[in-house]
Formats: C-alpha cells, sequence, structure tokens
C-alpha cells in the first residue's frame, strides 16, 4: 500500500483514517490510549490484525502516560487502561489477544522499574508489528496454494493491508496469486453497511491492479449460480476452537450459497484470531453497532427518520460450511475441534 | 399513502419523485410521452404495477400529441412512440402488456375518427389504474390467508402503493394483515443498490404504524438461520410460464435461504407479471444498469474513480424456490407449468 495502515514514531500513533478512504487521504493521530480506543470503537482503524497492532501501542501510551507515577499505582491505572481499551470493540479477538500479550510482558517484568517496562512495551508492540507482517506473508504462501490459475475469487470486506500491519490475509493470497501471475479475477462485494469492500478492498485491488469487479452484496448469489465464482476467500474476527468463525456481516450468507453450489469456501486469519477459550460460535459476542450506520451514508440520510434498525456488524459461519482454515501455520481443514487444537499446540 | 403514486389530471400525469423519497416529497410532471418515457427509464416511477400504470398515460399522451395527424400518420407516429416507450426498461413485463393492451384499443376502433381513439386511450389508462386497485385489494385478500397472527415477515425491495397504483402486492398483503389485526412484524431489507427498502418500504410501513425493523441485506440469512422470520414475500417483474420469476436483485438470495430454512417464500404479482410467451427465466432479459447506481450515493462517490462495477437489476428465482404465487385470481401453488397456465385460462 502507498498508505501506511498504521505508524508509530516513537510519540504518537499515525492512522490511516478508514472511515474517509478512498475519497480522502487524512491521518489520525492517536496521542493517549484514550485516542486509540476511540480510533477503534469508531473504525477509524479496522480489520482484526490491525485493532490488535493499535491496541498494543495504545497499551504502551497507556504505560507511558503513567510512567511517572509509583510503581503500584502505574500498575493499577495501566490494568484500567488496557481493560478500558479491551471494550473498544467485543468480537475481533485480536483486540483482548494483543493486550494479553503486552500485560503478560509485565507481568514477566514485575521486579522490574517502570521505565525498563514501559521501554520493552514499546518494543513488544513494535515485535507485534514486525510479527504481523511475517504472518501476513505465510498466510499468503499457504494460501496461494488453493488458488488455480485462473480462477475467479469472491472476497468479502477489507482483509488487505488496510485490515493488518502487513499485506493482509484474505487479500493478501489474492495479492500474491497476482503476483505470481495466475490471472486471476475477483468480484468484491461492497459489504454494507460500512462499505468496506467498496471503499477500501476496491481500492487496494486498483492500486495493485488487479482486475476486481465491484457488485452489491446480493449479487454474489447469482454470480455462484452462474458458476462464475471459483473460490470465496474471507477473513475472521474470531475463530471458535471447534473452527466455527466470527466475521462480517454477510459472511455466512456467503458460505451458505457457496455451499449450495459447491463453491470452495476459505476464512483466511492468523493463529491469533483463533480463540480456544470459545466452544463454538454460539458463545461469541456479536457486535451491534449504531442504526446511523444504516440510516446515513456519509451524512446522508437514506431511511425515514425513526425507523427501527438491527445492525449486527458480524455473523457466526458455522464449521460446516468451511472447507479451509488459512493460516501462518498452515491449512487448517476439518475435523476442525481436532485439527485447530492440533495446530495451536494445545492440550 | 399520503401521497399519490400517479395521478392523471387530464392533460398531464403528476408521479411521485421515487428517486428523492422519504428525505424531500417532490412531484414529476409528465407532459409528453418522451417524459414518461424518461420517468421510467430514470426510475421516477418505478414497480411493474406503477411502470404499466405511467406507460399507459405515456400511449395517451403520445396520442394526443398526434391527434391532429392525418390517420395514417397518427397510426405511425403512435406505434413509434409506443415503441420507444417500450424500450425504457427490459425486465417488468407489465410495461409491454400495458402498452399492448392500449394498442389492442386502437386496433379496435381502427374504423372511427382519430379523436375518438384518443378519448377513448384515456378511458383505457384510466380503466388500468381503476383494475389495479381492484387487482391489489384481490392480492391482499387471498395473501392475507397465508400469513398467521403474530408472525415476523420478511420482504425485499419496494412492492406497496408507491409500487403500483393501488395498495401494494407483497406489500399490501402486509398491510391487509396489520390492518385485519395479526399483529405481524416486519423486516425490510434495505435493497442495494437503490434502496427502496430504506427509502421506500421503510417510509411506507411507518407511515402505517406496522412494527418494522431495517436491515442490510445480507443480514437476512442470519434472521433465518435464527428462526425469526415466519414468511418471505417479494413482488415480481415478470413471471415465466413455469413460475420462474424475475425480480429486485437479492431476491433469489432470500428464496436459497428460505429453502434452506424452511422459511415459506411467496411471490405476490397481478397475473399481467406473468408472460406466458416466455417459457422459463433462462429466456428473461436481466436490465443491467449504470455503475453509478453502486458506486455513488445521493451523490456521494462511495468508491473508488474507475472500478469496473457489475449492476443486474434484477435475478431470477427458479420456480422450484417458490411456494406460491399469489396474484388477484388466487394462489397459484407448483406444479406451476399447469396451474400458470390454466389460472390464466390458456391453453
Amino acid at each position: 500500500m502507498k498508505y501506511e495502515t498504521l505508524a508509530f514514531d516513537g510519540e504518537v500513533l499515525r492512522l490511516l483514517d478508514q472511515r474517509k478512504l478512498p475519497g480522502t487521504i487524512e491521518f489520525f493521530t492517536a496521542k493517549t490510549y484514550k485516542d486509540v480506543e476511540y480510533a477503534i470503537a469508531e473504525m477509524v482503524v479496522r480489520g482484526a490484525p490491525a485493532i490488535g497492532a493499535a491496541a498494543a501501542f495504545g497499551v504502551y501510551l497507556a504505560a507511558a502516560e503513567y510512567a511517572d507515577l509509583a510503581k503500584g499505582e502505574f500498575h493499577a491505572k495501566l490494568a484500567a487502561a488496557c481493560q478500558e481499551l479491551a471494550g473498544a470493540r467485543p468480537t475481533a479477538v485480536n483486540l483482548t489477544w494483543a493486550i494479553e500479550r503486552m500485560l503478560s510482558k509485565v507481568t514477566a517484568m514485575e521486579g522490574e522499574p517502570v521505565s525498563s517496562i514501559v521501554e520493552s512495551l514499546l518494543e513488544e508492540a513494535k515485535t507485534i508489528v514486525r510479527e504481523d507482517v511475517e504472518i501476513n506473508k505465510a498466510i499468503a504462501r499457504h494460501g496461494n496454494e488453493i488458488v488455480a490459475p485462473g480462477a475467479t475469487i469472491l472476497t468479502h470486506c477489507n482483509t488487505g493491508s488496510l485490515a493488518t500491519a502487513g499485506g493482509g490475509t484474505a487479500l493478501g493470497i489474492i495479492m500474491a496469486a497476482h503476483n505470481s501471475g495466475k490471472n486471476i479475477e475477483v468480484y468484491v462485494d461492497e459489504t454494507r453497511p460500512l462499505l468496506q469492500g467498496a471503499r477500501l478492498t476496491a481500492f487496494e485491488l486498483m492500486q495493485a491492479g488487479v482486475p476486481a469487479t465491484l457488485i452489491v452484496d446480493s449479487v454474489a448469489a447469482t454470480l455462484m449460480r452462474e458458476d462464475k465464482i471459483d473460490l470465496v476467500l474471507v477473513g475472521a474476527d474470531r475463530i471458535a476452537a471447534n473452527g466455527d468463525t466470527a466475521n462480517k456481516i454477510g459472511t455466512y450468507m456467503l458460505s451458505e450459497l457457496a455451499g449450495r453450489f459447491g463453491v470452495p469456501f476459505y476464512v483466511v486469519a492468523p493463529t491469533s484470531s483463533i480463540d480456544l477459550s470459545v466452544p463454538d460460535g454460539s458463545h461469541i459476542v456479536i457486535e451491534e453497532r449504531s442504526a446511523r450506520e444504516v440510516t446515513h451514508i456519509g451524512g446522508l440520510r437514506i431511511a425515514p427518520e425513526g425507523i427501527k434498525v438491527y445492525n449486527p456488524a458480524f455473523d457466526i459461519t458455522p464449521h460446516g460450511n468451511i472447507n479451509g482454515i488459512v493460516t501462518e501455520k498452515g491449512i487448517i481443514r476439518p475435523h476442525y475441534a481436532r485439527n485447530v487444537s492440533e495446530l495451536l499446540g494445545a492440550e
């Protein structure tokens, strides 16, 4: 990408404001953890891995803010800040994953002075970013194996460099397939309500020169029925131990249609999106967002005032609808309950 | 409805400009058949039965325009105007149905003076409107029989008084069920790209006091999976002899999901939407509309400049996905190829 999704300059976290893309290239400067919390909640930054990376810097910013406090107070304030940050959005597990990883660093350094802890937290946040870049590369390598030359791929929402600290998850595979000369074509679901497909994925694909066609979400059914889609690639916000996957609203619909027409349906995510503490999808909290996301587009009202709205940001795709989960450690295939734990080296 | 969808005042056809609802109540005045053609093509007026009614007045306006010509020239010019009008939109059969009905009036009056023909055409257009009102009532009566008390109904696009000259087709049933005290609830698909659900159906339901919830189109899958939908009611733009139905893009997707979860799926339309000359859905021309409908909302660009767009306005729901077709003459059930012809009294 021409523009960095997130960059830390030593003092502040600079985020590409994704609410305004592709019309406006504007950056949001997060000076405090509260700014980061706002940026995540308001979707200045979005995409599970990018949320995780931003949150890590948020933890560092809180630690830096409290660096002059006495040790006990530092720990108490940092813990409270982390709890606040973790509440910014409920569904993507990468948010709590990154915060817990940062906090485990704090715990490991319990005996050391606050200034050393703060310094290490900055390093840890940078490590999370560096690792995400490598993870994205490994995902693209594994995923490219399932892309046939000439394939037409359908994708939903945005899972590219705008959704991660690196080259992307599902969209990273698409980029890798394109760059390896496979002559692929892509259909992009616009992804209502926030139009991440139309605004962000279309933007990334055009910048990369990948042949792409934008559709409204309900066109996918017709394309599948007409045998125009060879592969569906989507991201994930949280994957349960049995493979059930929470992802952007509309993903589940695609999985049903893909199953109906025998189109391979793959979820693509780093292993940090897998939450072994959640046995199945019914335990994943689905964020319900503001009615305004549906009733307004860019400030313009498109529905009558006072209309009731149901606006779940995610849905659950049952593991039975998923042909494979592409991670940086390889592709997990059914039986998921067994193979997910096995890949993660869990008991 | 508080505002009339279409009204003829003796000289001009006044159309409620549906492109601007619900934000702005504005009327479009069609003084010539070319104005009517424009209004249909640009969707000032939309909905298969309303298009038919508007076209009928368009034929009259052309006839009135040519009333002073010699008889031969009158007939030639009128035929050319009708051909132009018929080309305004390709999918809804009611457009050609209404024009053919008007032309058959002309043929029947061949020996009579032009002034009498013109006069009769105005009467015929008014009759089409009057009949549509009665047809809508009969549809609502038949359709109300399939609505259980307390039912939660999902509907797509707009099939209400804005889509017809009367009380509506699918939405007419919903209104009848509500008015008969059945305590129904309605989920309204916003219906991208032109948002007829969000703009028009939500508006009509709120005006009528029917409990309604607006959703983006891809939420329907989750609602059905969670057993929250008891019945799906949609309209039709053209129904083939075997029951295959062309309707607003997204209808087919709903039919697949309804089938997957055993939710009854009914098409609601006047018999004038049935086209016995079309054996099945594969022969129905699907209108592909401008990319701008997808890339812009209300003048606001929401996708990168130059992105390729596929924007079919309709899709085909195969008859096997349809539990019944509610018409003014009763409910047609499978086997459609036999029962459609039988209801229409065809050989």
